[in-house]
């Protein structure tokens, strides 16, 4: 898959200087890239590797492309040209169109001429799954899910019935979108089940980690907005609606009917409590705990820091006597301003 | 799936007011119901929004009926009304009884007639599966499981061998349940695997959430009761015990050995730790850690709230300086008290 | 399965006392063993127990021998003995070899002969099964993945595209090895996938749990060291690199190129993030966040302490105003100081 500078400079519509000539086959870490490797530098800390660097070709900052000993690709975000040119010299693996004679689709699913449905996948009735689209091995599309074009759903991947999914999706291993959400009511000691009627719509551009699930909404949908990007051991509860572009690292819990924002970026770990709002650009710490709605963009955060065990358990039994700590200082400071007015 | 106004009640042994051939077809919220839908008001908040109401029946308590513009369905508890009546009109989807012939069923597996086995499904020997038990696509039922009457496993699901399930189960997509217990005895630096040759008992009625785990015993069984619900992505460690009717919400751990009361419930991504009790009614807010033993029944929580980052940072470096803050006030409390004294 | 004590002292290497031909057919609690179970002894406050134990034998420390009832198997570390007994006694249930006439093995895959391969599993092009793997129902082994000899993966597993697992390796149904990492930049407001070349490399003897998630590297590998053990749901980010007989419990979060040291132990729902280094024999404690690197072995915590929601409330509030009470403190303080000076 080896491009040259040139064509990759002309696919990215990047300027280059150096030999176009030159063939490029795999990214590689500065350090370690060789006369075949692209590299980039995207932190002004990182200049000084270029010295010794034996890339064939570096993406840089234009004002930097004196330092490349190689081909300078020259880009305003070189990270982002870095990951588009990623793309195409390591695509995903090409998936040859066509049904596994082992996977079971239903006569009834209309699956588009070079879908790839991979050995032990099952797809059930009117179904549609869209053009480019691959299917893995062991994944199942419930009766009426929808996929769009060119999304990937990875081994063993659930997509509920009626569930939808946008273009170019890309769905990893153990994820399941689409089971019943939590929704019960109280009926004495006991719990009824409420059916859970609504679906998943998710947009475009979403990525959906490993084991990550994405409950089905109770009477509406649960909504993904387009280009979010959900890392592994997510899950989302029944309802929820998530803004374009947001990212949530690996463990994050949000709770039914939360709402939140475009551009929102939560930490891992974090959980966010239901039926609440979070605005757009916001963006929370790892392991803090969202208890009401945020109404301002911003950082935020939640915990105690770490320490060495007897230290902390010192510092937490402390945390028990808080309030009345408070209180004694309240009473230090009235008897000190007493005596101060008294004298 | 449309029932009359008056089969409603009669099924849900309800009085109603209003015209009892009515058809109501589905449920929806009390907005957006429509003449051939049941809407439900449980908290009299909601009480105003009745007046434009246009659902053909709506759930009330008796002392509400004469707002209810349409059929009006009594109750003395709504909400669980409101989930029995959606169970009627939104039944769990049928499935056509029958063995996929794309399933691997055991030839020593024991099937109820009127059994669902889909495609791709694994049923292994020994099992024993109830009466209108679904066992959806994908899903492994290991050899010696034992499935009561009427209970679900959705697609990917992994019953190990020798768990047993109670009837009318509901186990959502990719839970595993029977997986072997985290037991292993240090050596050196080595870890010993200890065999673990505990089942898992479940109870009737038991709602496992999608990606939920739930360990196999050392010695003995793990156990969850009658009619817990157990929402997505929780991990219940080897030999827990969980009382009847409790309730945990996404992402929750219990290690192992925890012995959990009746009628709990345990907020989002909270955690219990091994060889402990909680008693019956307890209550655990999200994202707490319960580190010993809970004695009587009540709400407890852990944590320091959220707040913007910078304040954060300033306040959790405090934490750090807890114990040594305590001990400077108890200095100044003593200094004052001696000068009070001594003046 | 019954042994003789002799042939499991035999076997151990341990001494014993008493009737060597005594046949022992399981491992049992103390109290509940029969003249057929084994029991263990580890900590002296169990000894009193033995005076009413009917176990036929029960593995002590040497010094404890003659308190034994029955057959006495006398070893320093009586856990570890005990483990090992166990796995004697209870082996993981043998696995025919062969392929199920329900799998789909891809004939460019290299099998050793004594293989078993479950139903509906499936094996792509140029994986390399070791000698006496078990493959069990619905697992699917990416193309060119390696599986050293012994190891066994549960139903569900996922093993991505050459990924390489050492020898005997246990890994739980439901477990995700090889997923793509979560690596994006962003331009503007979207997220650029960043194509993950790297594997996952795993060493000897390392278990996984059910639904554990492993995510590949960027470019280079994520690896898992020699011996390590992870229990269920737990998350780990592309470039991790964990060390030898490193033990996690459920539900930790690992992010992305953090690297962990050798005998480490990290509890439940911890967290550690990315960018960072964990010294070898460092111990933190349940759901403790990692927030920067860890230079010298010893047990680490973080988080405030459980109580009762109402006295938590109260103290809750009072963190958000840690910085400032500290200020009033020291203020007090300094009022204090200047006062006794001016008397």
């Amino acid at each position: 898959m080896a491009w040259t500078v040139r064509a990759l400079a002309d696919e990215l519509h990047l300027r280059y200087e150096g030999d176009g000539e030159r063939r490029i086959a795999r990214v590689a870490p500065l350090e370690r890239a060789g006369p075949d490797g692209l590299a980039f530098v995207s932190r002004n800390s990182y200049l000084d590797r270029l010295a010794s660097c034996e890339a064939g070709a570096v993406i840089v900052a234009p004002e930097h492309a004196e330092r490349v000993r190689g081909c300078a690709l020259l880009a305003d975000n070189p990270y982002a040209a870095y990951a588009r040119a990623a793309q195409l010299l390591h695509p995903l693996p090409g998936m040859a169109p066509g049904v596994d004679p082992d996977a079971s689709v239903d006569r009834r699913a209309r699956l588009a001429g070079d879908v790839h449905v991979g050995a032990r996948a099952v797809v059930d009735a009117d179904a549609e799954i869209g053009a480019g689209c691959v299917i893995a091995a062991g994944a199942c599309v419930g009766a009426g899910a929808r996929l769009g074009a060119g999304t990937r759903i990875g081994p063993g991947v659930v997509i509920g019935a009626d569930c939808a999914l946008g273009s170019r999706c890309l769905v990893q291993a153990g994820a399941v979108v689409g089971s019943d959400g939590f929704g019960y009511a109280q009926d004495g000691e006991s719990w009824i089940r409420i059916p859970q009627i609504g679906r998943v719509v998710i947009g475009d551009d979403v990525d959906i980690g490993a084991n990550t699930t994405i409950d089905r909404g109770a009477l509406d949908d649960t909504v993904i907005g387009d280009g979010v990007i959900l890392d592994n051991q997510i899950q989302i509860a029944h309802n929820v609606r998530v803004g374009e572009h947001t990212a949530m690292a690996g463990c994050v819990g949000i709770a039914g009917s939360a709402v939140i924002g475009r551009r929102c970026t939560i930490g891992g770990a974090a959980a966010i409590l239901g039926h609440l709002e979070v605005v757009d650009d916001v963006h929370i710490t790892a392991m803090s705990l969202v208890m009401s709605s945020i109404t301002e963009p911003g950082t935020y955060s939640s915990g105690a820091p770490l320490e060495p065990n007897a230290r902390w358990r010192r510092n937490a039994a402390r945390f028990r006597q808080l309030d009345a700590l408070a209180r004694r200082v309240g009473d230090l400071e009235r008897r000190d301003t007493g005596k101060h007015r008294g004298s």
